[in-house]
């Protein structure tokens, strides 16, 4: 599991900063997480393949989230992509895009499908055999969806060694794999869990912003490998989460914890801060593992 | 009268260009002429204040000549701006700016105005006691102005030797400068052309992106100091100008040829080429007085 920070900062692009985006890896599939104006030269910069993105997660309709999308979508057709395109984010998106397209008189010459969200709750939005990607409601002054990405378990993966001296036939392997009891060449039944061994741990990544501190979310991050939680300002701006809606990184490390989190990676700072280390020190006065977001950082796991 | 390209590359936002926006100061105005993805950076980098735009002119509604628009719009928010907005465009351009800001539920703390365009026929859009902008018809594939700024005539400047000898009183300077006839301190009718000489020639400026080779343009722009065309293509691909609406460098050239122009600035070049200096070679097959318009340039007039 790879997370390529594109954008991490709030509000509006600057010079160095970009908004919110990621581009997470995981088991083969590039899912782009927000998509804030400057994204697609981000993804070049950072040398991802365009062809590789299929589907895209939007977490809510505010510019710095977003305002990238339109023109993502306008230069994968100008770059003659043919694979379908998904994206997830909240109703009006669908509207806000085909608009724009039907302006400029230019469609798309691939299939490009909106899954629109409405709901409060926490819904499977994505699934195929080796990962599943929930909704993470999240209170904010828009309606907003985090997003929590899981590995399936995996296969069994062979003990050659045991293999070999079971003497199986290399036509049984798959079934191995997939944890059944096979014969061997002498017609003697092995036991799968004798020749193969458990697969390794599925991870998790639950994505966070923007969002109020709310413990509502914990059950459903419970545990997750590594948390992004968005931490706009430092204590000394705290009066400011309640009325903007957004998070301190002190917050941000207590849901950490109480989350039982591996690692904590904080973004989304506002741009009115210059030293970033002080978000790690005051979110490491409560959970140890924490990382700092920043723009063209790479995390893997 | 200055012009900084902030962005003169055709299509797609890439890693070291820019889409079509260019900041145009003149006689103490800053005018921002199309606004492509990113332009809020191009601002910045360029050093030009945010404040001092109050009127935006949108060519057309291709993202490569206005995605950046929603954001900056945003941004001028974030950066409590006060001062009146004016946006000059295509109809359809009010609709998907609202409905952003409807999506988003983020109002403007200024007055944002919109100045929808419809009219196949040129048209005075701004007018004041120094400049008047006109449409200029393009053809596009959608309904597409360039836009034709012009310095108005000045006042008369005063030859003070001669406004000394003549002795006239300090009061009747401003009627001097209007071009009015005055009395001297004896009751003397002084011609004013005695003591007066010529302001300076106003000066103009025309800006033509996105369009087809169309010489129903130049009687609005004869004569005109400086000429922006966009030369999509060279001569090697000008097969490719009609079935995409865009012209070559020598038809780039052509026109200014045609229109008498002072000087030929070059821009919206496909991004398939890598030398630029072959667009101001071709052009120059035509018309000697060729600029290279790129990204962070400043010409002053």
């Amino acid at each position: 599991m790879k997370l390529n920070i594109l954008g991490c900062y709030s509000a509006t692009p600057r010079t160095f900063t970009n908004p919110t985006s990621q581009v997470l890896e995981i088991r083969n599939h590039l899912f782009l997480i927000d998509c804030g104006e400057g994204t697609q030269v981000q993804l070049r910069k950072n040398k991802i393949k365009f062809s590789r993105i299929k589907h895209i997660f939007i977490s809510h309709l505010h510019g710095d989230h977003y305002f990238g999308l339109v023109g993502l979508i306008s230069t994968f057709r100008l770059l003659k992509r043919e694979a379908d395109l998904h994206i997830y984010g909240p109703k009006g998106l669908k509207e806000v895009i085909t608009l724009q397209m039907k302006l400029s008189d230019s469609w798309t010459n691939y299939n490009l499908y909106f899954h629109e969200l409405t709901s409060k709750e926490s819904e499977l939005i994505f699934e195929d055999d080796k990962v599943e990607v929930h909704t993470i409601p999240l209170q904010h002054r828009v309606y907003t969806n985090g997003f929590l990405f899981k590995e399936k378990e995996g296969e069994r993966k062979l003990d050659m060694a045991a293999v070999f001296s079971a003497d199986i036939d290399v036509a049984y392997y798959r079934k191995l794999k997939q944890g059944f009891d096979v014969e061997n060449k002498k017609g003697k039944t092995v036991k799968n869990e004798t020749v193969t061994l458990s697969p390794s741990k599925p991870k998790s990544y639950a994505f966070c912003s923007d969002t109020l501190y709310d413990e509502a979310k914990l059950p459903l991050i419970s545990g997750v490998d590594v948390l992004y939680h968005e931490s706009t300002f430092l204590e000394k701006n705290a009066n400011l989460c309640e009325p903007t809606m957004h998070s301190s990184a002190k917050q941000a490390a207590t849901i950490a914890k109480k989350a039982n989190a591996g690692t904590l990676i904080l973004g989304h700072y506002s741009t009115r801060y210059d030293d970033l280390s002080l978000f790690k020190k005051e979110a490491q006065t409560v959970f140890e593992n924490v990382e700092l977001g920043d723009d063209g950082k790479v995390f893997e796991f």
